[in-house]
């Protein structure tokens, strides 16, 4: 039996070397959804169902992917969403896929729960990261948190604002990340155990492994569990667009809702001052929703999240003004390499024809 | 090859480790349907394509669940629906349910044909169980019952009607259940032998393994070929409204009727008296129908019953007023343990926002 | 490893025992159809898709499934339909059949190209069967068969109209059915070799093996080769609706036609005076035809006819009056003993209730 | 365990064969789409669903499937389609496919990037071919090209509009294809080392193995490699109309647009002068099109294309007039014996009743 020697070249072959690469349990960290995963499912088969209309003889020697997100100049309408943990699946995750990014001419978004300090991140690339942050229930670390940022040149906030309870994730269950003792630490023994090549690269040669940016937050904390505690005592299900109105407040640069996924918490991003919002899905408004939401659509700029979504997603007026997209790869050292060429072919045509119209 | 460690996660998880403990027959009893399995298989999907409209920035630091079953408060709008032989299944599978549903809050409903007599039910959870009834062709029978029903402290009563014949349930064929002879008692033979954690914990420990609540109706039955024997000569197809007209008056607690798939039907329902209607599966209105029956919607609570539906199957006002959901979850002794954390997530919005409007 | 002792249950229980215990080329030549099968698929999918509207508390204690199908009073609205060679798929296949229909009290159709001859079937169940028949380029040869159908009793002529050529049955083209030499020899010898129990049961017991029919018309004939040469060179292309009238006049029994897909040749089958129809398939109208042929609907009975289409298919009224189905059950010796079995429990609510209205 | 002795009957089954003697990348070059090969998929389906008419008892004894494509009487509606390298598929792949296609009555269309060269071509068939073009960089390439088809007897030429880039063919990516090195060498020669029949068959006993169009154009080129790199730095993305209607002028036979997929684009094919449009897919009008293009309609003819489509694909007056449609079938010596055997049932109504009306 031959190695097998053929280059990746789809996400979804990367996703099968990543499975191959990494303990389960950082896999399915990355790879999973809540509950049965239908949602997750969904987003993919809606992106899938997803056809550009096909002109052909329109000049495309010139083909100029530039936008601006956020006032920033992108060389493609597209920007690396937040991975929580990346440092855990390649050495000193963030830093290089910021690295990536910066080398592709898009944004990378780095996430509150980074391995990688956001100073680390911004030396990395030659340029600050967007960053992405959580309410807490501690808003002073919030203060402080926006604080750094700031100093570190950050200029764009991406705020959740999806996840005022961790979701059910099977996946996390089942590898007994909720519960303690023997048994769960026996499991993920295991899968260490079987990766002994991330053992080498990240565990021992990506340290250190603990959330970069809450350190001054957690000052006793020497390992992930204890930032996870905190992490988890801090989850705040009180939030209501009034704490978006204070954070508003707060922060002088571009401010970006992450997980808006309704017409109306759309408008209320809008009274509220935020420069944009994001989905997780794409965007489809519920049964009940008025069909076009045209009126309010011209505003603000709204980008779409989705994990591993492959690149080509572009720009579609419809429902939200012209909208962009963003993407989340999971940190790989090859990225920079092969950004150039996954992109490049994305836009065959040119913005005039390669989009519905 | 290491043994599998990980946790149960999903009803579906549990599904299997059912699939691995129980004899087969057993198993198929408990996850079979009719026929080609059609139905059942478009009940899953049904509930599958469910979808829950996300909104964000909702306060759900407190979220209440509680609701009013039959005028009996509870901490989720869901009741444990009645299954047949559950004490087959698990060593006295219905008093382990019962003290499970009793510790989270929600009824318990004993099935006619359930091993346990209702007394012992009733004292294992510390709380009289729902109890579920087949119309008899022994009238005198079905007074009985109820009667003892009513003196051991239960006050609603789920009365079967979709069930006039037994239906053709392939798999139980298949396994020989109506055939009689060598081959069969063969089938069954190997299939006990190959499950000795069954044999050890339920078929010895679980005794007696008789019809608990029709010891008196049967008297001289020893085991459960001749209890089955009797039900089956009592199943009655010609039972019409009257006779639900006949039982109102019989029975002084709650009536909910169980096997109401169309409207008109529900309909009769309110108007021979019954407090409510569930179906065992999603209350679709079949093309004939009038699209929208609110009118008369208003009247009672209905809820839905599915064998092993997922918990997270929330309130919804359409199209029979507000209903709640029960699901029947086959016995198993660490119910109780894992219904708290099964349930919390459940409603992570707050029945304001977490619900189709 | 314990050997398979279930008890077949279903059709699809029924196929796998057919493709376990039948030279594979015979299998397929009752499993198979045409080019892609994707007819075939669609035709399984279109009965799957049918659903009972169900209604309770119906008295169905005394449910009658009596029906008159082309004026013969019949225990179902049912009849099996012709197979052609069943006679090479079980004993004197068609003999077997015919005593099991009997005893069922529904009537059976005898194909052309069955190896036991009318008078056989005739004896063999103690009532004459439906007879069907394509028509040939020998018109002499049409009339000779339509008398030897009424000489042995027959009534009822089943007159094929949707084979004017030879369908494209990839089955049959890969097992080399339509080529000659060494290399098909050899892939049919290998595939009887593998099925001693046939060879044993069918290929010596059931002799002789030629179509009993036809004997008369193919004096010289000696073996299968002879008659399907003689049979493939009769397909007449060139039938139209005028033979059909000729047909008409040669006939004076009823007369159904089998094969109408379309509408405006089930009007065509009217006016030609034809007492029925039968299509191979759901009797769906074509995009482009009047949504409702309900005029003409009244007139005569129509039957589908599915091979091995489960027996619960009932009656229904749309689209073209009150239907019956027939459907064609493999030659299978154990057919007569489960008849009733099966058959039974697919009425449970009685003509009243268990159908769409 | 046997030898496979059954025959292929589908272009399923030749596919199957054809991955089991071709090296991979050969196979993955005909066989593949670009990206997660969705409209590939999309394609299949979409034929797929097309269902024929059914009229019965229509005299079909005289059927007649001749027409006239682009001025060339044709047995059937159909022309081979071009694929380029089918000289590395099988031995002169390109001479054995015309001289098929010429015993079957229907146009061979050779492409640019073929094998044999246009005159080994003609004088394998008897006949010259059609002849596809890409638009080149150096216009006094397309001029030599075009005179060279012109010399040798061409008068329809295949224009290809819908390849200003190569797609991003991932299957090609995955063998290193577009990788240099050590790596994609080895990959290569794996697979070749594989299929010992088809280096001797075609490898070795199929030489030249070059570009047999473009040795005047490329004088230097001794290998595939160096004729590939002339290639890929001759595709023109700024291609527009007004480069078709200079190439209008050039070519005085009939001009054929190949890649038409959008409505207004097969508009612009009839205004610049072109006989026909050819489409890859079928000719599906997008959602913000007219819905009916009839007025347009009537003008050219136009065909579908569709690598590996089935025979079957028959005469279709929706959306774009009376259409033909064209299938690529690989290079296969054994083509001409089966060619009037696929395609004869295709008809076996005749047009006046096997389509949509």
């Amino acid at each position: 039996m031959l190695p097998d020697l053929s280059y990746p070249a789809s996400t979804e072959d990367w996703r099968r070397l990543a499975a191959r690469s990494l303990p389960r349990f950082l896999f399915d960290y990355i790879d999973g959804g809540a509950s049965g995963e239908r949602t997750l499912a969904a987003n993919v088969q809606d992106f899938a169902a997803l056809r550009l209309r096909q002109r052909v003889l329109v000049d495309v020697a010139e083909v100029d992917t530039r936008a601006t997100l956020a006032g920033q100049p992108c060389a493609l309408p597209l920007a690396l969403a937040p991975v929580g943990l990346a440092g855990m699946a390649a050495r000193r995750g963030e830093a290089q896929a910021a690295r990536a990014a910066h080398a592709a001419g898009v944004p990378f978004t780095l996430s509150t729960v980074g391995i990688c300090p956001i100073s680390e991140v911004a030396a990395a690339a030659d340029a600050p990261p967007w960053f992405q942050l959580y309410m807490l229930r501690d808003r002073g670390a919030v203060r402080a948190l926006l604080d750094g940022a700031w100093a570190a040149g950050c200029r764009t906030l991406v705020f959740t604002v999806d996840l005022p309870l961790p979701g059910m994730r099977l996946r996390d269950i089942r590898h007994g990340m909720a519960a303690s003792g023997a048994r769960p630490a026996l499991i993920r023994a295991a899968q260490v155990l079987a990766r002994p090549g991330w053992v080498r690269d990240v565990a021992l040669r990506g340290q250190p492994l603990r959330f970069g940016n809450l350190t001054a937050q957690v000052p006793g904390a020497r390992d992930l569990g204890a930032f996870k505690a905190w992490v988890d005592a801090q989850f705040d299900p009180s939030v209501t667009w009034q704490d978006i109105d204070w954070l508003r407040g707060q922060w002088k640069g571009r401010l970006l809702l992450k997980g808006i996924l309704d017409v109306h918490d759309a408008q209320a991003a809008v009274q509220v001052g935020a420069d944009g919002a994001s989905s997780t899905a794409w965007p489809r408004p519920p049964p009940s929703c008025p069909p076009s939401p045209r009126p309010w659509a011209r505003r603000p700029r709204c980008w779409w999240t989705a994990a591993c979504a492959a690149a080509w997603m572009c720009s579609r007026p419809w429902p939200w003004g012209r909208a962009a997209c963003s993407s989340a790869v999971p940190g790989c050292g090859r990225w920079r390499r092969r950004a150039r060429r996954a992109c490049a072919p994305c836009w065959p045509s040119g913005s005039a024809s390669c989009c519905w119209q």
